[in-house]
């Protein structure tokens, strides 16, 4: 007696009920539900046009399976454990419903080219609406810069004053990193948009198949050359955790600051109410809690990408029970950085901010003294040597309170006989800002050229 | 005008559904409503027992409490997004049930000490349960060392036969691993089991609380001693992925060994029909998926505690809502081990072994080489001179198939005058394993030994 | 003909240098020579002692080793990439120094057994180390705290000023992960303090060895009870990277909030200019690199972790060479923790605390809000409505620029005729302090008792 | 007073040695003393093109650093550690070399655009030898694919025999994986090979440099547009740790393979004995050491991504001291993977193929079920019925021990009347592996043609 699993023929015990729930995926990969049905109609109308199955029972199948489709998009499918994934589930509902011919739509086929299938197509699919949210932020990003261009903040290096810069300078440093992004979930496309389906179990199939118009029925634009490969490759997946662990990377960048830049101590961005909380106990807290969010979610994706490159370590060719491990991960990324990116743009697009006290802070922080090491330089001082003057300059004011553009010119002359009352000039912060003209510089001429140019690249 | 939310007093504008759904973690902390209620139950017995609250509220609060709990068990429950969280949600309905009195339960506590409080909770709760599995394992073990002590098998290093081993001795290796992971968890008891109710936000409270009370009422050991530390400390939760990985790390070695030895050119075992699935392609396929499932597992806990590492690096205290991100890996790393050791047990319990395979395999293998070498050394030859000379009779014997057991005495007395008919014995694989007799070795007598202190350490 | 290699017996071919060199551990396992040749001279007294070898063998082997001990620690052993290893390398000094009888020094013993006993040996001289490191900064942190309880600072929870609390209170928070690193790494012990040795290859030995005098020797509190596990476990280095990890992201927090909290905008701490550097570009800058490279080292140990783990995961038993690369990551490991320790407190010991910064920025931050509050509900208003109408102040103070303190009487008494003149007593920064002498809270009194106990603990 | 530090006008105090050690990145990063030198080649050039530096002093500092570049090339520098980095290193040296006008070189630069150049040239240097070194593997798996074409052997899932394949279809499995390495490889210039000098410490610089100028110089194909994202960007090295881990993990699974297929029970490779080592202890070891040792580390590389990533996530921009941990990694993993590729083809080069255990091993394994159930469902049963029939006939068949093709035609004609004599041809395992032409299948004809495909694509 044979169990009834559908590919029960030689066992001759069953497992218990608890150890199929072990073993199942239907769980999860019920997710891709969709893209199982259309594997599957994709396989059946090339057995019908190959003739490898006749019209009559192709027909059927092909039937059954629109029919299956309809109702799951009224949500009126119910799956089970027993039937261990999605695969097996829908095979099963369709024998429900158009009784044995069911069982020809597997030929030629095995699950482990249609599992490949599946997650290829899932991937393929939310690839775009990544670039889409991706893209949705740097426009959002070069407006802001836009309006941005000329306010004046502090540049930091190692979090300490660095030298001012423009706030639209800052906001177009994300759009460069986002820009990467995008090309990366591009490039991610060439390795995913290939057909796995008729690489059968591992090693092709005897029937006449036709695996090049399956895959030009399910969109894809190139055809697996090696069936072994075909079914035990996942770097599309691996690239797609790896480009997104990147992706969070860089939102993450970008929370951290704002948290910061929210906080009582800067106070040089306000969030909207609608991005932040409050306290169940501290009545005045107005907490940054969805850039928090964001910026911890990164953590949960670099597990993702981390737990798959161990999962496939070492895995033998071809398919393993392993490989059952590698979509959760994937799916829960999808789940994350479409919202975040969502959410990440929702709250740039309504942020504050505190010219006023971004432009007050350029004044005291003596971050002119690149300016001045820079001016005696170009007034014949070794740089290093001017260098060494200013930070003595820096250190004095600190102990007195004076800021370098408050040092009297008879000081100054002290120094070098060549110091003019033109450096006053050059210590204000928006001068400084706005000399720094060298390509890709913060001057406001090379940020305006950024954003034109970013503008071309967004078609905006 | 306010928004409706509990902490919304000073906000003007409320979030998008959309937004709450990305921040809300009632989806997955919902798993902790028990743990959410036993900490409120206490909390207010405390704060009726130290007067804070007068004797009518308290009991109105506490009859409510218990009410929801009986709800829950019987899964009655609804949970909304809008309430963001099981708190939230738990004290929402218990507004419901009882009216505005409900506000004064969060008297003297705040949701950072609250979430901290049902998150050990639930960590606490769980570790007798993944200790008690994995003595279940032990156990089985030791049942199955007992039976094939004097099982001969191949002993490998690099994958390649070693020396001939008892495969009681083998599976009492596994015994230790297991030994010193049940030490691990218990280790991790002791940082899970420390009470952070009554830390409140993150600097105490002004209310007359009384932290050992409600620490003994839920259990607690111990209570924090530093209020930042209370609310601000994950731990217990990295120790817990910690500890996990590397008990997945052991299981991982053992199905690895598992794949290959129920390989058809290993069959060195064979898996129970209840632990292993067949193929929907080809008929004669009997796959160790449970074997491969839990290998493969392994690197999802990986990345869990990989996760968790980066999204709690650099975060400044105390609480921040990165944080909220440290129970779903938790969660999903207890909902991972519980059923993996389950199915390892049942697994391993149901093993064939096909001794006649293993024993067979001793003795063309040349990995009696060692027994020749040692028996050189005792013969006077210096250690690195026999191993070179028996080197060299293996290269022969591969050319020419012959074995070491096979070369006649007057060729061994080539070698070395002092070489006796008993070397004839010592060559023998059983004799070989027999002779190991080192402490912790191979040996029957050792092996009989090891297991005769495991069941006094597993008190059977 | 053989290969030269001391292995070489059976080998006909020889690796080309390229090939050695990949396979080479010499390069790094060389820091544990010392641990080696103790291993050795434990081993080779106790074959003395058991007469497996004779008197003038073991005499002549004993000397051989205790002068390469000497040339070692004058740094005059010269060691080749043709040998491999630490162990080939010194046996083969060995045989230069007393001719082929060192060859009997590995009777009974593996180099599986014997780099395993190197090293345990290694990360068991390094715990006390790292234990005693991690006690100094301690120490550190209770002096500074025992400075500064009555320190007012910000509390924080999302960054955002929370409650006021005592600058001592925050420091013991670091005190309490200290604590809890501590007993991590003397747990480390347990699993360390082990001795492989006379596991021999994988299975034990025949030799009549006594594994109980070699650990003796060795100063190991434990043997391994199964030989195969002797040689193929590492779970004592991987729970070292696991602490070290959880270590390491306990420091990068601190240097989180110090890269901050000495930033221009906060400006609540100066570091001494022995642990900040200057720019080649920007004469101002001061940099608090010591902290971020401390914080940026975490990266690298979680690196190390993840390594391990990945490396052994599905690792058939016994030993396999995937196993050479255990040593690498520790060893950075402890080269990376142990000065980042040392650095660490040596910067804390020199911070300077800018107290009136501190203070002043509590009194403008709202962060009294809490002690309205609870002000309201202990005059019998729900907490939940109390936080409510607190909330709505602050929405309005923060408009019209005004502090909960600077509320009038008449104002207070609209919202509840309960409110008396101690309300602005209980706004107080320093009162709210006091005030919160829950246990563990950063009540002066609280704080005063964290830091007895603590001297309790650390014995000063 | 100032201290010596090159940039140490603001400071009063040093850092002891201990410190400087600590922070300092002379030992690792001399690794870029090629490319810091070229890079500052290229700037002092421009410098002296667009009259920033007058002819004299520009001609100085490019004959004092082409006297350094051969300095270098001879090994006769000498870096401190006093001097941190190889940029203050070599500054240092030509400043002793040409005098004080060295200090000009850095006129219009920073340490951070410099390290950046540094790193950016190193990585693109090595981009195009990593390629080559894939490209030999693959051109070594095409020749032993062509020379294997028809060499059966089983092929597996879940390491169980599944359908016998052709030994060059398996080999070209991995040229299909390593060609997608190549393709990521090859994109990651697309991110490397970017200039970001002349983005100055942050915000570009007020001197008229010429940014093209230098690219152009060094060989960039392109500029960063913003000189923010210049100094903090490492995305490059992100790209290159995953693509390096992915890498990893195709030639882990190889070697996991190649470990299995030479040992005793599979025996179907042996490896030259210049790719294995034999054991100190057990004279007939030939360990597979090389194929284990690139397996192994594997988890180096996938440690060094997650330490990268670790560190990078919540840097607030621009640059930050935890960036000096980006280079270590990357260095690591250079100097893993160059020779893990080069032993790695030496080994699979030398391989030797037992061709007749393989094909035995396909004759009494039940991996001709696929064909029966096949040859049934051309006869009209519907697959998964015939697949049941064919199950129940293997598990006899296991029972009895008669392979499918013993089976006589009269219990054949029991089951179908269909079944001809014809079905003994089908049931051959080179008939079965012949007869898969689907595209992409293991038959002979698809892999000639996919071997023929291969070569145009390397150009053999």
């Amino acid at each position: 007696m044979s169990t009834e699993k559908l590919w029960g023929g030689r066992f001759s015990q069953q497992a218990d009920a608890w150890v199929d729930e072990f073993g199942a995926s239907i769980h999860f990969d019920q997710l891709m539900a969709d893209e199982d049905i259309e594997g599957s109609l994709a396989h059946v109308k090339m057995l019908k046009k190959t003739k490898i199955l006749n019209q009559t029972d192709s027909d059927q199948i092909i039937a059954g399976l629109l029919d299956i489709q309809k109702d799951l998009h009224q949500q009126k499918l119910h799956f089970t454990v027993e039937n261990e994934d999605i695969h097996m589930n829908i095979e099963s509902i369709l024998t429900e419903k158009i009784g044995p011919v069911a069982g020809k739509l597997h030929t030629g086929r095995s699950r482990n080219d249609q599992v490949a299938t599946d997650f290829h197509l899932y991937v393929k699919k939310r690839l775009p609406k990544i670039i889409e949210e991706i893209k949705t932020i740097q426009k959002t990003l070069v407006k802001l810069a836009d309006e941005n261009v000329e306010t004046i903040m502090p540049g930091y290096t190692h979090l300490q004053h660095a030298q001012p810069i423009s706030y639209g300078h800052y906001l177009m440093a994300y759009y460069s990193m986002l820009k990467r992004d995008v090309e990366r979930f591009m490039f991610n496309q060439k390795h995913t948009d290939i057909s796995p389906l008729g690489a059968a179990a591992l090693a092709g199939t005897t029937f006449p198949i036709d695996r090049e118009f399956t895959a030009k029925e399910l969109g894809f634009k190139d055809v697996y050359t090696n069936s072994l490969d075909a079914v035990s490759d996942r770097d599309f997946a691996l690239e797609f955790l790896s480009n997104a662990s990147i992706l969070m990377l860089h939102l993450s960048r970008f929370c951290e600051e704002l948290s910061m830049w929210v906080s009582y101590e800067f106070d040089y961005l306000e969030l909207s109410d609608k991005y932040t909380t409050g306290s169940s106990i501290m009545p005045q807290k107005k907490n940054p809690d969805m850039a928090e969010l964001i910026r911890g979610k990164s953590g949960r994706v670099f597990g993702h990408l981390m737990g798959l490159l161990s999962t496939m370590k070492s895995l033998p060719l071809a398919y393993n029970k392993d490989l059952q491990e590698d979509k959760e991960g994937v799916f829960d990324t999808v789940k994350t950085i479409l919202p975040a990116l969502k959410v990440f743009n929702g709250m740039i697009s309504t942020i504050e901010v505190h010219k006023d006290k971004m432009y007050k802070a350029t004044t005291h922080d003596f971050s002119n003294a690149t300016e001045l090491a820079d001016y005696l330089a170009t007034k014949g001082i070794p740089f290093r040597e001017a260098h060494g003057i200013v930070g003595q300059l820096v250190l004095k004011g600190l102990q007195n309170g004076k800021n370098l553009q408050d040092i009297p010119m008879e000081e100054f002359k002290e120094i070098s006989p060549l110091i003019e009352e033109d450096v006053y000039q050059v210590l204000k912060p928006e001068v400084a800002v706005e000399r720094r003209n060298s390509y890709g510089g913060t001057g406001f001429k090379q940020v305006r050229e950024q954003i034109e140019q970013a503008k071309k690249e967004l078609e905006i």
